[in-house]
């Protein structure tokens, strides 16, 4: 089970989840409910896994459920980082049936995303830790979901990238061929850094890498590198940096990347192309 | 190409695209762009399709760079709606470089997404077009994004179910049990909704299906029927209402599933399980 | 006494209630009862009719006082959909004297306008019922207030035209003027509109009706008809559409109205120009 | 015509205009528009007063034009605080057709609302004035809409009590009852109040109205009172205080009132049961 | 100790430190707590006074502990406006470790600056209080903190001047010079104002003041005038308004100031550039 | 003069700009400019230096203004980073005056304080520099300024810590308290953080540094060291990791500190107790 010191404050999740709220009731509210459900039934409802896979975004879906009938009772049977098979009862909610099938969707729309995220996150990173090997996921996240996004890669055992823009330095190809080659690039990254920050350079090509490792670099980001160039390239670097491999890597492929004792491998697809997780409620 | 009449309004894609670009920036700002590109360097990028697919999301990624600079010149060279082939250039952009490179992610992650989601929906749009049968979205979508990723769906040919719990009525299978079987929520459905709101009902039985054919409904909702099933139910429809087939149908089953004369097939898939279309900027 | 599935939750109901507060409070707050009332007083005080109406509003003014002291007492005496009678208890506060009298004005808004649209909307609802007709309300509102005042509408018996622009089609004359003509707008409509949206059309004569009738319409809006031609209009309709009559309504002729058998009146003064409820809180 | 020191800045009008479009627009936009009006159709408008009264809010609905198509054109004919007569032409639009509709009924709920609130204002404002006496609003206003009805009214003519809680102190009825009497209030409220602050006190009968007159008081609020007890009350205050009448007053009864000397007449109609001007937008 | 009636109310304090909260917690939370500090442990902390001062913001500084975790236990020892002395304890909490640790830095920003200016505050206000004369801050404050920094002042015993721009009327020389002298400013102002609104005008030699007191004025700002012509001033003015004094008052010469007879002290430091009181949060 | 790449976007900048605008404008706009200076009339402004430092925060304030008149003309005559002189012009304006003279306090509030920041820590900066020593700021910033705070910082030559508790890690003393001493911490530290993350630790003894060292870590915070402590510490650490001293460092004692070898000094008052730059607004 996951180590719950990932969680994120109620304080962090408020505001997503009363956007989505509102996205979702408009204004209206939810008149399905209104028309048919008699004003003041109360329903038992279950959090159901239809599948496989590792749950993430408890608190987000309760929430969701709290902040419509913040009477209504949730007793939470499976913490996030929880493996879930095919019925596993995540949880157990009492309360007012109009405000809990309107948080519904909401709800569910957060846990099976979140969830999709970690379970597709765990194999790779349990399959490549025999290897000292990480799996962390990229900025190519969801508009407004990246806080959770990343939460839920930490709950599936991977770890995270930048989470923006403005906490570590990362040259890429257009900024090396903007600053003049790799040199200029982290000369000048190194003079303009801050000193809480480390740097990482996008290499191509071995020279590439030679050129970094010459001039010194916290982290190497060895983009679409075959595997033998990729052994090659973290043989060359001997521990002087943190090495990552990006580009084409599959749950396929991680673990013959893991082998050539890269870092860490980088996965964009574990935020941006996700499947989501099948979680349904019952009525009990 | 796509009936640009889809089109939304700039004021209605600012607020989600200035809150993506203050989620990347931070509290610092791009600090790799600023500390290795020389100030006042103008760069000439070009949007390009690294695959095969659908343009959809435009106007927003325009929207991300012209926000970070406003006097850089966009060449919009594809619409959305327009097939993409590998290596079609989309736009070409000139202007500041710092600029251009801290709006890319977040231009690039709406722009992959979006087009993700109109090249999943057309060609199944257009498979399953010869039997008068319509593909459509649902609400299962990430959190603020609901009005982006279902103007995608149209983009790609696809028609939008619910905007949100308050523009229609859709009696789900909790609502029946809660409301004692379903000629009690059809008669309370109609009883309480407004006169513009459409009613539609999800039926699992044949059973089911008749007594609301008997109450009469504006839509049925046939969940997870077997084809055979499906094209009882169709038959026993007769027109009287318009037919929605949904659960468990993928792009290989979706002409099959079409040919049993269904109006509408409902795929979540599509705004929730997507794959990003890939697209990278490169320097000109 | 109203049905309470109308109510709409607490979530939708406190980003307009804490900015109404807000807007009251400035940057000072209530220097008023700061000043002059001691700290630590407690008061007990009644919101009271002044005059006879409809109840509408009170979750709304129960949160306004809630966010001022969220430890005071509030005895719910009238429901929304009471008839209120002068004199009329309607809910009997105890708390915090110096924050009940900076949340009454703010509270005291929102319940009497919506309390005078209910009150408005009730005596004509009743008297058209017998005519099988309904009063609705149009996108004539104050800016902000449209939930809720489409809400109160509900709460006085009538029932709601659109929400907003986005939840129904309705083709108004300019909209025929730049088609050109009624057969071609309605045929671009049923092209383009969702299969879950109405679409309604604006006649303002008999050819019009006859032409949209023959192409097929949800909804004609029959506007500033007089009533022989109004009648007219509803046989012809025949029961193929709903009908609609609005322009020059008032509650003098509305029986009138009714009585040729439309289905729907809709009345935008009932939200644009309609008289507040005199509702009071007193110091007991 | 209006002397327009009292225009409100762009940068103070925009969260209102935009708040009120999203609320229109929704999730899907003008879905009308979008489906019948030809992509890139030009169209050319005009608001046009359909009864007399005066202009408020032109830079309002101006701004909910642009917000929809910035390359629109807009010829302002009318100014706020124009006379307006039946078939008076306010502005010519030239723009988008589809973003014109879709920005229509935003601008007319504006400009009809704040324009019923200048020609309600207007002629009691001048039917008074020979008497010294001015006309003005209340904190009784449509949650939201403060800021720009205190502006409608000064349009009018009318003058402005407080803008909120924070910007005077009014001593009310509870206030004083909570105090222990007038003199104790307005003790406590000069020990308070800050220096830059005026000090009103509503008084109901002659001996409150002399022990504030004994205390010292910058206004006092003449509640409720017949009109020859009022000029008592004015004779007594003798121009130690402004004087300021309130409660049950019309513009019928406003002239007699104005005669007994008072300054001001409060007036809480204006803002909360005032009528809507009619203003239309007609294709030209 | 306070008078505590200059409390401001829970719900114009959330917004800003919710805001806060969120700028510290970014996009991850706080990460060394999350690392370091186990799940479940509880922290027993105490605030304590580092050095002598008055304290202000304890209202705030509980708010953004509850937001963080709203079961903890806050045992508040000294209210706003109490004399700390250095290791004065002022609260005692009790609560989980890592939520009290994330919200430390915020709470300890805002109790500290606004401590900071009451601490300032108070000893001149003492002062200079035997002569009649009271301090008071101006509107040159934080950008956002202005509602708190002027509640702080008057913590400390002074007195505010404007909240902003709208809530009385100062004219200063560049508003004299464009209206073409004192009188025509003065004129002006007296046309347009509000009833409700005080005047003031900013003079800079005793030909501007006699001008402005055969105007009439409700108050002088008097600036920058050395204390012999501050007094001349005062005793021109002669009761006939009020009197400020601003420019170059420090707490050294604040008593000089006073006995000239000045009603007010204006001084921008003590929001503009005052120092903060140290406060400590240790664990006990 | 700085080096410009520092500079923040507009996109950063807007909703800052815009919430002070707000917070100053009210409810009811600039009532001294509306009713003093005549409608139309056009001031020529010059924001001159009056006092010696260095400017920060020049496009906050153009931005200032530019958003109470987009017509306005604004010729900058020193960037952010120029040394200012008493007299030095920084920009003159021309436009609305009643635009301009609304902004001016606003545009002064960021000018004046950001500007003050940079002039403290440029010539510590200076006088530092010879020693290899940096100096850098806090998490001791104004709520809501922290990201235009940091940037002035940057401006005067100074560097930044962390923006917030979620890009590093910083373990206190409360952290090793609760974790069981400094071995503990730094253990689960290194377990749990980011691989971008560096992590720094707070130590009081030599013997907590020499534990320190011995486990290994990024950065060490000596923490009040008298500076033969220092000088000690510095001497151990011998370049193993980025030794930074706090507490107690004035500008006075700086250069003394910097003389042990310390690789930062860290001083929180540049954010939370600076001295404003004094900066006016003059007509010319």
């Amino acid at each position: 089970m996951m180590d719950t010191h990932y969680a994120l404050p109620q304080v962090m999740l408020e505001p997503v989840v009363r956007a989505a709220l509102a996205e979702d009731l408009g204004r209206g509210g939810d008149i399905t409910s209104q028309a048919v459900v008699p004003v003041g039934t109360t329903a038992r409802l279950q959090l159901v896994a239809r599948e496989a896979g590792v749950l993430a975004g408890m608190d987000v879906a309760k929430l969701a459920f709290m902040l419509m009938d913040n009477a209504c009772n949730i007793e939470v049977q499976q913490q996030d980082g929880a493996d879930l098979l095919p019925g596993t009862v995540i949880a157990t909610l009492q309360g007012d049936a109009q405000a809990l099938l309107a948080a519904e969707r909401t709800a569910l729309n957060f846990l099976g995303h979140l969830s999709g995220i970690a379970s597709a996150t765990r194999p790779i990173a349990r399959a490549i830790a025999p290897y000292g090997t990480k799996v962390s996921c990229t900025r190519k996240t969801m508009p407004g979901m990246r806080m959770l996004q990343k939460y839920a890669v930490r709950v599936g055992g991977g770890s995270n990238h930048r989470f923006g823009l403005d906490d570590a330095i990362l040259i890429k190809d257009n900024h090396v061929a903007i600053a003049g080659g790799v040199r200029a690039a982290l000369t000048r990254a190194k003079e303009n850094a801050g000193y809480l920050v480390k740097i990482e350079l996008e290499v191509d090509t071995l020279e590439q890498l030679d050129e970094a490792l010459a001039c010194g670099v916290d982290m190497l980001l060895l983009d679409n590198m075959p595997v033998p160039m990729l052994t090659e390239a973290v043989q060359r670097i001997g521990g002087r940096a943190i090495s990552e491999a990006s580009g084409s890597i599959t749950p396929e492929n991680a673990v013959e990347v893991a082998k050539t004792g890269v870092n860490q491998i980088a996965m964009g697809w574990l935020t941006h192309s996700v499947r989501v997780l099948d979680i349904g409620l019952d009525s009990v």
